[in-house]
């Protein structure tokens, strides 16, 4: 069998959506006596070329980030437009969303995870345009959502 | 300050709930490329002394176990009897249940939480007795069920 582009297997992220972001970072540095990171906002379509469910979004969110060994933990709160984000947070409450791996190329794996009857649901770039990601339809086979992360060579 | 006691903040394992655990380990095997693994199925009371809010239970789960990179991606098929497991099941469907961080002292990281509000739901030995788990009743604070493993000095 040849390689499975899933970035060795190894999971590099969990991401979970919540309602206000401010609020649950300060409940991880105070439960984690960890420093507070900073908080991002992600940007519009005319950078990040956001598509959700293959059309041009503007949903951006509101981004903080925790190292925690090999796991980083990626809150998320989204805005009011239809994401990925948002849809969940409507649907499921604050939970978390998606588990990602690092994939070197992403088109390759979004073709292999095709052949295993999963599409794509969301896909931008990063809003320093230095890498991408993408997320899989994947929650009726595997019970979670993957997100392919791929960054760009410097 | 003196030390966090959640295992370094390493998370070691993310725990999903699934209907049919043998469907599901199939889509990870075929998915990720990886080799079947067992599946275990956790022993009653009398063995593993399982406590769910505080009553002892006989719920029992079947259990797979994936190794992806630091992080085991842990499957868990509930029976019937009301547990964290069945519970989540019926309320959220198909999803991340939980993240782990292995602990010292179990008791000492309870005691540490629930200064910071957050109590216990369900706690047992694991089925060969080389350990325990406990559930921390934290998705309010932190959108995540934080899972405690103490594995016993052999």
């Amino acid at each position: 069998m040849s390689e499975i582009p899933l970035g060795g297997n190894v999971v590099c992220q969990v991401g979970l959506i919540v309602e206000n972001i401010e609020h649950t970072v300060q409940k991880y540095c105070d439960l984690f006596g960890v420093a507070m990171p900073p908080i991002q906002v992600t940007l519009a379509h005319d950078v990040t070329e956001t598509t959700y469910k293959g059309a041009p979004s503007d949903a951006t969110a509101k981004l903080a980030f925790f190292d925690f060994g090999q796991v980083q933990i990626e809150l998320i709160e989204p805005d009011h437009l239809p994401s990925v984000w948002r849809d969940y947070l409507d649907e499921h409450g604050e939970s978390v969303h998606h588990i990602a791996f690092i994939v070197k190329n992403t088109g390759e794996t979004i073709e292999y995870l095709a052949g295993h009857g999963i599409g794509v649901l969301q896909q931008g770039l990063y809003s320093d345009r230095s890498g991408m990601y993408t997320y899989m339809d994947s929650v009726p086979a595997l019970g979670v959502m993957l997100e392919l992360l791929e960054n760009f060579p410097k």
